[in-house]
C-alpha cells in the first residue's frame, strides 16, 4: 500500500507513542487486540490509555476518560489509534459513538479492524460524521501486535510459531536426549515473553511424558497465563502431569476413551476427540476448533517430531529460534520432515528479527505469504 | 586491559580512521599486517597511508612521505598508527627509525606487533626517543584486522574459519548431496570477501572429487589471490580438477606417491606428505607447516566430515556460518562430530557479529580461549 496522501509529517511519531501504550497491554488483552490511543492538539496529549483486559474500555474510550479527567475537551483535535475504531455492540458500545460524540477533527489509524463486524464501518462511520480520517501509519508495526488477533478474524485460526532451541547446527537434543539447557538464561527469560502474550501453549505428548514440563509463564507477571495444549493421539496423557494444574487444559487426541477422558476432566483437562483421516490428530482441525475459541496466539514448544507434523501440516505461520554458539555434531534435529529430492521442496520463511539474547542469537522468520495475507487483512479501507 | 591512562579524548577517533585505511588495504598486505596511519597537528591531518604489498613501504612511511609531499613538517604532531611501528630490518627499513629522525612529540598505537622481532621493542625506542607513546586505543578493532598475522606470530599457526552455508535447521545438503543453492546471492559475494582476504583457502578432496570447485576469488577485485589448499590422504587429486589453475597449489597428503606428485606438480600443485599416527593427514602438523610458509589466515569451506575432522584436531578458531530462513529436515549436517553424552561436551564458541545478507544471515563465531589469547599477544606493552 502507498502513503495515505493525507498523512502529515507528525503523525508516525505519535502514532509510534500509541503503539507503544498497546505494547504496554501485551499480555492482558487477549481475545481482543492490543491497542493503544493518544489525543493530541497543538502537538500537546489531550489523553491516552490502552485496551483493558476483556470486558473493560477499549483504549479510545480510555484515552477520552483520560482527557475528561483532566478536563481537556477533545474537540478539533487529532485521535492516534492503532486499530480501526469497532463500530458494533460487543462486550462494550462501540468506539465509534464515543469518538463522533467527542468530535475531534480528525482520527488517524494504523490499521483496519479485520472483525467482519467493523472491517471499514468504523472508518466509514467517522467520515460520515464529518471526521477527517487517515489510515495505514505504521501499519507494519500495528500488525506485529496484533498478527493473532488478525489471523483469526480473517482465516479463521490462529497465528502460531513453533519455538525452537538448538545449537547452531541445528541440534535441539543430544543422541540421548539431553537439551537442558542449549540456550542461556536470557533466551529462556525471552520465551518466557512469547509464552505470556500467546493465547496457548502447545506441546505433544512425546514432550510431557518425557520432560513432565509445567509450561507456564515465569519471569513474566500476568494476569492472564495461556491456556495450555497438549496434543496427544493416544490419550497418554497422565492424570499426574506437572502442567495439569487447575487451570482448564485442552487436550486433542484421536481416540476416545470416556474413561479416561472423564478421569482427566477431574484435572480439569478437556479433552477433543478430532481425529484425521490418517489416524492422528488432525492438525488444521484443531486450529479451526481454536480459532473458534478465542485463540489468536499459538506458542507451539515441541519436541522435533511434532514441530515437523505442524509444519507439514501448514500450521507453520513463523519460527521463534534460540541459537546456541556451540555445534553438537550429532542429536535431534528442529524439525522431522520428510526427505526431499531439490531445493525448490525446502519449506522457506523470511528472516524479520535477528538479535543478540546473552550469549545466544535469537530468529525470528515468517511465512512470508501468511504475512502478506495478514497484512491485506489488516490494510484499512482508504474510502467507505 | 585497563584503558591507557595518557589516551585522550580525540584519540579514538583519529585511530578508526587509521583503521579504516587498514582495512582499505585487506586483500593486498599479506603476509603482512594490515596497518593506517594517520598524521595529526592541530585537528588537521598532515599526512596518512596504508601498507603496501609485500616490498613496499609500510603505513608510516607512506603517511610520513604524504606529509612531505604536502610540505608539511611532522615535528611536534602526533602520529596514529594501528599496530606498533616495526625496529627490525625486514624487507624495508625498521619504521621506528624514520619516525624518530621525523620527531613526531606523540605516537598513538592500537595494538602491539606480537613478531618476536617487535614485541614492544618498537614503543621502547619510541620512549627512549623522547617521544610520548599511548598503546591500546582501539585494540579490539585493530585485532579485528589482523587476528592472523598475530596467531602466526604468537603461536605459530594461522587463525583458521570454517565457512559454513546451511539451512536455519543446521543442513547444508539434501540427502542427495544438493547444497546449490541453499544461501543466496548476497550471502556468496560476502563468501568470496573471505576468500580474498584470506591467505589460504583450503578444501577436502571429497568436495573436490564432488563439486570440481575452482575456489577462486569472485566479485572481489584482489592482486593477491589466496593460495588454494587441498587435504587429500590418499592423493586422489584429479591432475584436471579445476581448482589447478596455474597458480601453485599445495595438497597435503598423508601417502607417498612420487608418480602422482610428478603428475600433479606438471599442474604447479606442490605434494606435501605429513601423515599423522592415524593414518590420515596431520592436520596440526598442516597448521604448522602453513604458519612456516607465512599463512595469515585459513578460510576452510570444506565438507562436513572435514569441518568435523578440523574441530577435532582443535585447528579451528571461528566460525562463518551462512543460514538460509529455510528447513530442509534432512540432508548432511554442518560438521560431523562424535556423539557426545553431556552438553559439557559440546564444542562451544561466542556470537561476535550477525547480520541479515539479503535473505539470508551471517552469524560469526570464535572460540573464545583462542581469541583472548591473540589478545593477549596483542596488547602492547605499556611501559619498557
Amino acid at each position: 500500500m502507498s502513503a495515505d496522501p493525507t498523512e502529515r509529517p507528525e503523525d508516525a511519531a505519535w502514532m509510534r507513542r500509541a503503539l507503544s501504550l498497546a505494547d504496554g497491554v501485551m499480555y492482558t488483552t487477549s481475545p481482543n487486540p492490543r491497542v493503544g490511543c493518544v489525543i493530541v492538539r497543538d502537538g500537546q496529549v489531550l489523553g491516552e490509555g490502552a485496551t483493558q483486559p476483556v470486558g473493560g474500555p477499549h483504549a479510545e474510550i480510555r484515552a477520552l476518560r483520560d482527557a475528561q479527567a483532566r478536563g481537556l475537551p477533545v474537540q478539533g483535535a487529532t485521535v492516534y489509534v492503532t486499530l480501526e475504531p469497532c463500530s458494533h455492540h460487543g462486550r462494550t458500545p462501540p468506539c465509534v459513538d464515543a469518538l463522533v460524540a467527542a468530535a475531534p477533527a480528525r482520527v488517524v489509524v494504523a490499521m483496519g479492524d479485520p472483525n467482519p463486524r467493523v472491517n471499514g464501518e468504523g472508518l466509514a462511520r467517522l467520515r460520515a460524521a464529518g471526521i477527517a480520517v487517515t489510515a495505514g501509519v505504521c501499519l507494519d508495526e500495528a500488525l506485529a501486535l496484533n498478527v493473532g488477533f488478525v489471523s483469526r478474524m480473517s482465516r479463521g485460526t490462529p497465528w502460531l510459531w513453533a519455538k525452537m532451541a538448538a545449537s547452531l547446527d541445528g541440534r535441539s537434543a543430544l543422541p540421548n536426549g539431553k537439551s537442558q539447557w542449549i540456550t542461556g538464561e536470557a533466551a529462556r527469560a525471552d520465551g518466557h515473553h512469547w509464552r505470556a502474550r500467546s493465547c496457548a501453549v502447545l506441546t505433544g505428548i512425546g514432550t510431557v511424558l518425557a520432560d513432565d514440563p509445567r509450561l507456564d509463564v515465569r519471569h513474566v507477571a500476568t494476569t492472564r497465563p495461556p491456556r495450555k495444549i497438549v496434543l496427544d493421539t493416544h490419550l497418554r496423557m497422565p492424570a499426574g502431569a506437572r502442567l495439569l494444574d487447575g487451570a482448564e487444559t485442552w487436550i486433542f487426541t484421536a481416540r476416545e476413551d470416556a474413561g479416561r477422558a472423564a478421569e482427566l476432566a477431574a484435572r480439569n483437562a478437556r479433552v477433543i476427540c478430532l481425529p484425521g483421516a490418517d489416524g492422528r490428530v488432525d492438525l488444521p482441525g484443531v486450529m479451526r476448533w481454536l480459532g473458534q475459541h478465542d485463540i489468536n496466539e499459538v506458542h507451539a514448544e515441541a519436541g522435533a517430531v511434532l514441530t515437523g507434523a505442524l509444519l507439514q501440516a501448514g500450521c507453520v505461520d513463523e519460527l521463534l529460534v534460540y541459537m546456541a554458539p556451540m555445534l553438537l555434531g550429532e542429536g535431534a534435529g528442529m524439525a522431522r520432515l520428510p526427505s526431499i529430492e531439490d531445493l525448490d521442496g525446502a519449506r522457506r520463511f523470511q528472516f524479520v528479527d535477528v538479535r543478540g539474547l546473552g550469549p545466544d542469537v535469537r530468529l525470528r522468520a515468517q511465512d512470508p505469504s501468511r504475512l502478506a495475507a495478514a497484512r491485506a487483512a489488516a490494510t484499512p479501507a482508504r474510502r467507505a
